[in-house]
């Protein structure tokens, strides 16, 4: 049924002009209602209270996976949503039995540790070996491999705090690939030190990149203070033997479900205005910064629509996705379901990034719907968000494999000055969440999608999306 | 040889007149120097980095223990005492195998849990039962034995934060006695929220009252967030069944020790000035704040000493008391042993509250000191601290045991606001220490410790100090 998709086209090209690109005043004025009322809301947090509470961690491809979906699809049918559907996504799992790090030599101390995702195990009972202490993953890559044959490399490269996590991207990189690379150089096994910026003794899981073709080490991340100890015991100018024992296993391949919520539209029912959060989490902790934050978010926004007596022009949905940290599982699979009909997609936001107050956005639209973003921003304004100058925006890591397809996107950046305390920890609990952020945060992706929604033009998701000027 | 002591009581009776409690102005001139100096230096943040690098947790009777003594010893004697010796403490001791606590009904759910000192095992492979929740100790002790028979007691308390740390008293009741108390009733376990103030997922262990006549269930702490999150579980209104296993196990007696370091003094070498802290740790930690940096901070004010050119007319000793954790028992030890010359103590004071700052100080001394704790009051002024009208002390936990004797004692109190998120946590690291905090302390100990050193009068310790007027 492209007759909509079509007209929207039409419509685009026929009403591309300035004067187009003016929002119906009444539709403003939606806006204006929908963002006072999320804003006197809780922003959702009934719903992630419920999701950790009731579910708690959630793995991907564990048994609180099937759990979560299982949850996800009653509570957005029980949110009033118009339709609530699955749909597939296979993906290999990883489990973690245990991990133990403990110095065996010159003091004997355990160390808070967590398994890196997609480690194998140690050998039963473990390894024992001397540390050879490196910056990071770009001093093992150009390190001799004689200086780690046989040897546990321990990369001590530290996250910086920022409001936007800029110190994250840089210092994963010693979890994404440190395994890998040690690998073809011989190591023993992987240690880091956490990518997070908490001094609190929780050690910072998270994946490595999974790669069938290459042979990975046990890897596993120790806590700060414990990678704080590890440089002392270094320090002291004795070997530094540790004894690390880890069991972990990827097993077959598993099928869990992307969980969708839609809201039909009543103009144009085929396009749609996805917004998204991810459904499973890491299996520490009860996900609730990530990201049950993002589900509550999300699903306060549409309800917050669903609560309006009229509807949206464009259809709605809430995409609630499977997999995401240990590969956007998800999103790959709704991105490869997607690749023939892009052109529907609106636009694309998903909140992953906690539940701080969002401060700034970005879009990825056709510069015809500029003039519609900067009267979307003005209305956002009041939230404390600003409207960046940066024009390119993925919507979220889920999204991101839809990107190559020329995806339509919004982002809304989120605080994150303390989102790496807890992330991927034991830490990650409800108690870390503040209703009232997570109010503002519902605020604006209410605004966000509505006025997506009404926009008198097509944000141009589409081939031709690919082709802007990168800023 | 009793000769200094009965001078002392001389001349204290001979000089107790008000001129008598001035100090001498050289006194206090070096006092000042003394502040001066150790607010300069690091307030022995390299004792406490140095004994939790080498060292680390050092549960009484574990092996870390007859490690933690040998390194006392070695450092007393490095730092340049006139003399160190060990005395004996026996002590029954603990051993903590393993700890687990999951939901397993209405939800599947593992909790962050530290099973309590002294707590028995339970059967092998653990208990199942349904949890019946508690307000507090008296709530338990009120109620009717079958309401709780079979079941696991949760103590739902909660510790508020306070500078002085008062909100542990009340607490720690739970912790203490619960167990006990629900033997008695036909309880399977006992579950507490745990005693401290943090909403990080750590669990706080810490010791029940060790009773060999009395029965002992197995009891675990479970963490702030994860007793919020079985609050909430219990909110559902469906039964809440936990599965406990904790293996632990009450071992044979241990014998270690008290590790005293003596600077003799010029005058009354027989008369001591007696500054404590204490070695041993729970098995959790680095025992950094507990009680690492008061090892620090009292070696640190004894150093100050000791590098000045003369000498104090009072002998001066650092005792670095074992087992305090789980029932005082150096300090029980030490106590017995001078139960016939306490005489000799011109004053007892133990840091044991952490790395915060003093902000007030009391006395328990005779009348006729008490000019000379105002005129060492005001050498502390400069350093923020304010002589309470108190007139009861008991120098630090350690020193109890010796309170019915009659021991003279100061008090320092510390700023405890944040000591409680660290406390008998994984969490007591070295990273949550302030150096300049820590100098602040020993500046607070050396002149302590100087002028009690130096005072023309006896401070009074023995029967008749029991007798004063309470306050």
């Amino acid at each position: 049924m492209k007759f909509p998709l079509i007209l929207s086209l039409l419509s685009c090209a026929m009403l591309g002009s300035v004067s187009a690109q003016e929002f119906d005043p009444a539709d403003l004025e939606t806006a204006r209602e929908l963002r006072a009322s999320a804003l006197a809301g809780n922003g959702g947090f009934d719903v992630v209270e419920d999701l950790t509470t009731r579910v708690g961690p959630r793995l991907a491809g564990s048994p609180a996976d099937a759990r979560a979906v299982a949850w996800a699809e009653a509570m957005l049918l029980e949110a009033g949503f118009d339709r609530v559907w699955l749909e597939p996504a296979t993906f290999p799992t990883w489990s973690r039995g245990h991990e133990r790090v403990a110095v065996v030599s010159p003091v004997e101390q355990d160390f808070q540790a967590l398994a890196i995702g997609y480690s194998p195990a140690t050998p039963a009972g473990g390894i024992e070996a001397e540390v050879v202490m490196l910056d990071d993953l770009a001093a093992l890559e150009a390190v001799e491999p004689e200086v780690v044959a046989g040897r546990i490399v321990f990369i001590r490269n530290r996250m910086e705090r920022a409001r936007d996590g800029s110190g994250y991207g840089p210092a994963v990189q010693a979890r994404a690939r440190g395994a890998l690379v040690a690998a073809d150089k011989g190591a023993a096994a992987v240690l880091i030190r956490s990518i997070g910026t908490s001094t609190n003794r929780f050690a910072h899981t998270g994946g490595m990149r999974f790669d069938t073709a290459q042979r990975r080490l046990p890897a596993a991340a120790i806590s700060n203070p414990d990678a704080d100890q590890l440089e002392r015991l270094m320090g002291l100018g004795e070997p530094v033997v540790i004894h690390m024992d880890i069991d972990a296993q990827i097993n077959e391949a598993y099928t869990s479900h992307n969980v969708i919520g839609q809201i039909d539209g009543a103009v144009l029912p085929e396009e749609i205005v996805a917004l998204g959060a991810h459904l499973d989490s890491w299996d520490v902790g009860t996900g609730a910064l990530d990201d049950g934050a993002g589900v509550g978010i999300v699903t306060e926004a549409a309800r917050q629509i669903m609560a309006l007596d009229e509807r949206p022009d464009r259809s709605i949905q809430v995409i609630l996705f499977a997999a995401e940290e240990i590969g956007l599982w998800g999103g790959r699979a709704w991105a490869q379901a997607r690749a023939e009909e892009i052109g529907r997609y609106q636009v694309a936001a998903e909140s992953d990034f906690g539940a701080g107050r969002i401060y700034a956005m970005a879009a990825k639209v056709q510069d015809s719907a500029r003039g519609v973003i900067e009267a979307m921003a003005a209305e956002l304004a009041p939230l404390g968000i600003e409207l960046t100058d940066r024009r390119q925006a993925v919507g979220g890591p889920d999204f991101i494999p839809a990107a190559p397809l020329g995806l339509a996107a919004i982002d809304l950046y989120q605080d994150g000055t303390t989102y790496f305390d807890y992330h991927h920890t034991e830490n990650d609990t409800l108690d870390k969440i503040d209703p009232e952020d997570m109010a503002q945060n519902a605020a604006a992706y209410a605004v966000l999608a509505w006025l997506s929604a009404q926009s008198p033009v097509s944000f141009g998701s589409g081939p031709a999306l690919l082709e802007r000027d990168e800023d």
